[in-house]
């Protein structure tokens, strides 16, 4: 199997000024292609660092592909690098002059003598077509690699790869389909699942099963290889069907998804709405069901109860109740579900009830200590949770748990 | 001056699905503290990848922070990696044993057999604490090059970084000093701010004065070198009196600072009270105000009045004026702000109606169109904007939008 890296130049990218989106753009639709990458490079507008990322690069796989570095300017150093490398002379091409004079033009601008460079390529290399910008790329080869430099603008560098480098990648004939599928998870921690999961997660095995963790949700990528299209696609459903089984109620959805909109999808295919009742979360809840567009199908309305005072006047959560267990307790987190629920009139309505921090806590009643109820026509389910970290997490934490709560009640 | 390389550790980061995020986030601090970055290796999560990318490292820089591959399953292997380079057995530590431990214990959950490789180390290197995490990071010296290993979590790698990696780092301090000031604007475009600034951004200045923008936030970082602090101090904060008085009002804050602070900082200050109502923002200022520790002070409560139905029966928006002018119109977010800061009993309320799309606009009222108004005892104050950009920049944009609102009204 044929592999990639890729280097990234610019000083923009290692002071951090700029985040990489080339890299993750180009890695995985090489991965659709059946290429993998295997290694980053990221260097700054040096033309030694360039170079050597260039040797590095050929050293780890048999493509390269490099971006950035190809404007007008002083600082714009990969077409030297390139020649470098290649140990060959930059050579004028008096085709790239012209098209690169016509794009000033043709905007009716007279071409900057500065622009005049990038009319200059490596001896032995070609020029690949910029139709965006005044950069042409460049295509080499070098002891059986093949090495590509493309513009750091995103759109040009897009549009040129998949017009001039994918068709050159055919050549290396990918016998190999990948087909990647992605599951999404909720009500179990990382290392719980991947006990479940056993030998799946072994690497070197295909399909390749990896997951990642955000705010809880767990996401399993299954990444099958195949001589053709059909049996990867084969292999990968089997896996999906066995990642299923095993994590049965654990599974929420798949691709990109995200709890609310499972949970706003199923609301609206059965028609049902939804209120909801925030303290701790002040209103995440609410913001990320909302975050859905379409949202208005089923969800009505919100409170953000943050004082006691509008606990008791807006939910009509009795003040004794308060009093007697804490406005962070089982029977006030009941009380504003049936209450939001009857002011709103829906179907359900959830309430979040909690200790978000830093301060706050007691012995008995620790920050991350939180209650999240669901009143609905078949009564209220009322469960308490202490999540750890920060308070933007345990924000967040409680928000996506109270979803998926939501979610296994909608399900039956 | 001492360099720095970053190794980023992950599949999900050369396949693509994965920002590197973090690598941005160090080489960013780094450059705060004097110590440039110069090389990006990223790599997968394959034992002999990972040690090459640290050999690698550690010929470009004198400092190499790696991040990622720390979890307890079978495809973190960045702890391994990191005792073959150091060519040294991993230790048992009892004492992050019972941490670990203690990580599940407090969460009332069993800690899972798998999760007790995190307590391993290479012999003769450091633990790093991990508070918010169960992966430790790991210190190790190499020739005389510093090495970090922290996990690829954003949250446990920065909090670690700035508590333990940063002390460590101040052994390199460089002789020159380097003094860095932000400031925080909200309420002009970047480029009518830049025009504004003429030649302070210029490329090679001293300090030199930089600006980037975050969903209508423009950020200035002044960073001004010297021979020593007082000297640097100097340069930083005669250039920021400068850009105080150049941007006016627009500066809501300095280095962190959110709209949210600020605006609760001076409400609890001045020992006021706020309510908010919102629709087409569907929590999203609620959110941000109660991010904020100590929010309860001045936040009392907020509505989500997503239909028309709670607008009428939450802040008693008379349904006539619904029908005559839409949900969506100046008179509308008038009624609801009066109505929110007459039903919470509070000293300023702030509602929000609007249409964040991507459906639902008109010719009349195109999506991004959005009324706020600030309800307080000097009267009501009602302001009309259209946003563009998608879904969630206009939300976003609509809630910094009101806090800024509020916050100069709050100036007075």
């Amino acid at each position: 199997m044929k592999k990639t890296s890729i280097v990234s130049i610019g000083n923009e990218l290692i002071s951090g000024q700029t985040l990489d989106t080339n890299a993750a753009y180009l890695s995985q639709n090489l991965l659709f292609l059946g290429i993998p990458t295997v290694s980053f490079h990221t260097v700054g507008d040096e033309s030694s660092a360039i170079v050597r990322a260039l040797d590095l690069a050929t050293a780890d796989a048999d493509i390269v592909i490099a971006t950035g570095g190809l404007g007008p300017t002083d600082d714009d150093l990969t077409r030297q690098a390139f020649a470098d490398f290649l140990e060959a002379g930059l050579v004028l091409h008096e085709d790239l002059l012209h098209q690169i004079a016509e794009f000033f033009s043709h905007r009716q601008l007279q071409m900057p003598l500065i622009n005049r460079i990038q009319a200059y390529i490596p001896l032995g290399s070609d020029a690949i077509a910029n139709t965006l910008g005044t950069a042409p790329g460049i295509m080499a080869r070098k002891q059986g690699k093949l090495l590509f430099a493309l513009p750091g603008v995103p759109s040009e560098m897009k549009q040129m790869f998949q017009e001039s480098v994918i068709p050159q990648l055919h050549q290396f004939a990918m016998k190999q389909a990948v087909v990647v599928k992605k599951l999404k998870c909720f009500g179990a921690g990382e290392s719980a699942i991947a006990d479940m999961l056993g030998l799946m997660m072994q690497r070197g095995r295909n399909p390749l099963v990896n997951c990642t963790v955000d705010f809880g949700v767990v996401t399993f990528s299954i990444v099958a290889s195949a001589d053709n299209f059909a049996a990867a696609e084969e292999m990968a459903q089997q896996d999906e069907r066995t990642l299923r089984d095993i994590l049965g109620n654990l599974v929420y959805g798949t691709g990109e998804q995200t709890l609310a909109q499972v949970v706003g999808e199923e609301l609206a295919r059965q028609g049902k709405t939804l209120a909801v009742a925030e303290s701790c979360t002040g209103g995440t809840l609410a913001k990320l069901l909302t975050d859905v567009p379409g949202a208005s199908k089923y969800f009505t309305s919100g409170w953000v109860t943050y004082n006691n005072h509008a606990k008791i006047t807006q939910l009509g959560v009795d003040a004794g109740l308060i009093q007697k267990h804490g406005a962070v307790s089982e029977q006030v987190a009941e009380a504003m579900s049936r209450g939001a629920r009857a002011n709103a009139q829906t179907d359900f309505a959830v309430a979040i009830t909690g200790i978000a921090g830093p301060t706050g806590g007691t012995e008995q009643k620790p920050v991350g200590l939180v209650y999240i109820s669901v009143d609905y026509n078949r009564g209220t389910d009322t469960q308490r949770f202490i999540f750890s970290h920060d308070r933007a997490f345990i924000r967040l934490r409680t928000a996506q748990t109270a979803l998926n709560m939501l979610r296994l009640k909608l399900r039956v």
